[in-house]
């Protein structure tokens, strides 16, 4: 067999595995949706069985000799040097995502698997409680589970390697460590000439907004930013997110809060912007692995360049204000332009991630980053982990939690054995603010344009820069590409030194 | 292996089925409700592959050798007489089932599945031309490939035996056929009495009725039916349908015509009749294939029984008219209860299957019966067709259709491959109405009942009558067991001259 043919024949096997994976997507887009809530019992064993389905069917050995008749092995994973670029591309994807899943015992996962779903379930009633100590038994088995899930996949430097591989493919611990030393100083800095400066009023945010309006709201966005309700549609559940269901459709989901207006709209832009780019693939790799965000923060990027960079910028609101008063005339009355842009970006240490403003938020992370990592070299034990957070936050804060509900117990993540995840969400604000560096060169009218309503520019460039390439660039290539240069906290700590100049009179 | 311990193994395998059909249903579902309409294409690769999926493990030969290992064979399909009766009526229905997947080989699977999308497209291209002709080709390779399948799956008698078992399992078609010989005699005479006799108005029917006031009160008839919504929902779709998504969710679609409130009112309780159905299954066959209709026909019945013979009565809108009324005051004002209960129960011969009253219904099936059965034994020339459908429709109805779009191109059925569907109809209005001589022989109160809008008993009675049993019954062991006789048109033509005599002062 020749290594076009194998290449071929695992397109094939792909092409297939997709389509599962879309199926399983529906199966839980529809639980957060629309499913009765008595069928959550049989729901779960369905997207068990899809996910044994898939996993049986990656893993096969047919798969492993497929890919080692394409010449892609450990050392060049890309495979046979006569394959084309996107066969190379395909390859490497493939290979890796099989890797990780064949070096794992069958047995391993499916412990992990029983300990996050009790984990969560520990995880939800400690929190209720406010009881740390009933979460960690369960927290350190899942802990010893996933250090030697890392054992298993294997890595040079640092077991978690082995876990932020699976969100963000190809980085490293010392990668992400070295960038987060230098935006947390920054941060830092930038926080406290904040916290010293003047008072930013946003009680108008605070009143009643009916949600059939917000959701009135939304669609304009939506249809504003170009996201495209024949391939997508707009739901409501417990948790905003986004969903890919198909090559075609792509879901999102929204949550409105009557009494606090920003919920709602910042999560529906953050939300489009995931699907914008899962819509935006080249037809090429439409409907295979390729078909895919790069990495978790590559998606995070897009989310959050139009939630914060485009969402919360003054040329953004100066076009969509005055649309939104005229739904909310009484709520809005009397605020001005200045007074609402400044309104929504209202800066101030708190206690609670998901809370948090774009100035904070990476704070936050970054305090996870810490002790996760730790956590998994064995250098922290769980049972000292409230008094690390506590520490922390305080030093990160200038505050301390009043509880374990709202520090150490706020997230779900680690209950599900996710380690690895939470630093994806910061390189999200890196890599956004360092593709709008890019995008605002590219378009000097940038501001003129977003000012009229004119979004069309910002999802053409990114759908040409970025999105067209999903998972077939890596994020350093895609980074390097798009920008000239590696990933840099630069971009995004100038970015926000200069938008939260003027607004705090710094 | 012991025959126990194939069982044990042969259920696993069937809940994964299960579990495989009912993740396929939702693809199925979601396409008629929600799915972004630029997502067909796909859907239909997911749909194909997952039934794909389903077939190779259904027709594996490890459940063939299990079958054979727990006695299960073509002379005894319920195996091991020293098992239970439960597990043997397992058996009966995984044997058949498997049976029939097995004879088929899968290319001729691939050519119907073709054949019949192809089928459907150019159906629907020739009904809106209201042209046979543009259909017949694809009509005579549909009936050709049917035919094949017939031999391939084997019949001692009529080759249409081998089509109606899919649908109406263990029916024969001379059983069938000398059933409908009777049922037409006494329906003709029936409707020829009707239509010399007085007229009747429904014209109040046809207002401008709110669609949302039709879906308040199809909530309020789903309560009252105790339809639970915890394990159902309700939504909208261009053809009502009901579809079982798992053990505890079964959902309901409903189409509302805001011009005429029959339409949307009777689809509900039809829908909610074959959700009730399913939502019914004993604690012991919860989640394997037992749990289903045993047959189409008893399936129609269950659906049947609710539209017609309770939700057509006059103690059923006794209750339920002053509750109508309230919300489409205007729309019903001066309507009283007599006039009401004649005008939603007139009896007129018509062309279309679908728009047909309940009297005239059958005659619609015995026409398609008749004709289909011809088709398949090679009686009746596909070019023919269009002529005896109008001449049988002459002399059913006394009416010629204008076009083929009204006559012989009016239903999708055989475009899709489906010959042997048809018969089940019109075996639902019957299993229905001996069923209900039954159940009112059980419940002397019965109108008194409806008519105080405590429909919970009837439910109560065809739940431990019938719901419970599924598909370990069959629908001729079914009809034994409720109704103490085989069977029989009697029921169900006693039924409609009692009802009708009031009605058309016959």
């Amino acid at each position: 067999m020749t290594s076009r043919e194998a290449v071929t024949r695992l397109h094939e096997i792909d092409r297939e595995l997709q389509l599962l994976e879309h199926a399983n997507a529906l199966l839980m887009w529809d639980e957060e949706t629309y499913m009765p809530e008595k069928s959550i019992d049989e729901r779960s064993q369905q997207v068990g069985l899809l996910q044994a389905i898939i996993h049986d069917r990656l893993t096969s050995p047919e798969v492993g000799d497929l890919l080692a008749a394409a010449g892609a092995s450990e050392s060049d994973p890309r495979g046979d040097a006569v394959l084309p670029d996107e066969s190379r591309a395909f390859l490497r994807a493939l290979h890796r995502k099989h890797r990780r899943e064949v070096k794992l015992p069958g047995e391993l996962v499916s412990e992990l698997v029983r300990a996050a779903m009790i984990g969560q379930a520990v995880w939800r009633e400690a929190r209720a409680r406010s009881d740390f100590s009933h979460f960690a038994p369960q927290l350190r088995k899942l802990v010893d589970l996933t250090i030697r899930k890392a054992e298993y996949i294997g890595f040079v430097d640092h077991p978690y390697d082995a876990l932020i591989d699976e969100f963000e493919p190809w980085a490293t611990t010392a990668q992400v460590r070295s960038i987060f030393a230098g935006l947390e100083k920054r941060l830092e800095g930038l926080v406290g000439r904040i916290r010293a400066a003047r008072k930013v009023d946003d009680a108008f945010l605070e009143a009643d907004y009916p949600v059939d309006k917000q959701a009135e709201f939304s669609r304009m966005l939506l249809a504003g930013m170009s996201y495209d309700l024949t391939r997508g549609r707009l739901d409501q559940s417990a948790h905003p997110f986004t969903t890919t269901l198909g090559r075609d459709d792509v879901r999102i989901t929204a949550r409105y809060n009557h009494n606090f207006v920003k919920t709602g709209i910042f999560s529906v832009i953050h939300e489009a912007g995931h699907a914008l780019y899962e819509l935006g693939f080249s037809e090429s790799i439409r409907g295979s692995l390729l078909a895919a965000g790069t990495s978790l923060g590559i998606h995070e990027s897009q989310s959050r360049l139009w939630e914060n960079i485009i969402g919360r910028s003054e040329p953004f609101w100066r076009y969509y204000l005055p649309q939104l008063a005229r739904l909310f005339p009484s709520q809005l009355h009397g605020v001005s332009l200045e007074r609402f842009y400044r309104g929504i970006n209202k800066v101030e240490p708190s206690l609670i991630r998901i809370e948090a403003d774009e100035v904070t938020y990476s704070l936050h992370i970054i305090l996870r980053f810490d002790l996760e990592t730790r956590l998994i070299a064995g250098e922290l034990a769980v049972d000292d982990l409230p008094e690390a957070w506590n520490r922390r936050t305080k030093e990160l804060f200038g505050i301390l939690p009043d509880n374990d509900a709202s520090g150490v117990l706020q997230d779900i993540h680690w209950s599900m054995g996710s380690f690895g995840y939470f630093p994806t969400y910061a390189l999200g604000n890196l890599y956004g603010a360092q593709f709008a560096a890019a995008m605002r060169a590219a378009i000097p009218s940038l501001d003129h344009e977003i000012a009229s309503g004119n979004l069309r520019v910002i999802l053409e460039w990114l759908r040409r820069e970025i999105h067209v390439h999903g998972a077939a660039l890596t994020a350093t290539e895609l980074c390097e590409r798009v920008t000239g240069q590696a990933l840099s906290a630069e971009f995004f700590l100038t970015y926000l030194e200069q938008k939260y100049a003027p607004i705090y009179d710094l």
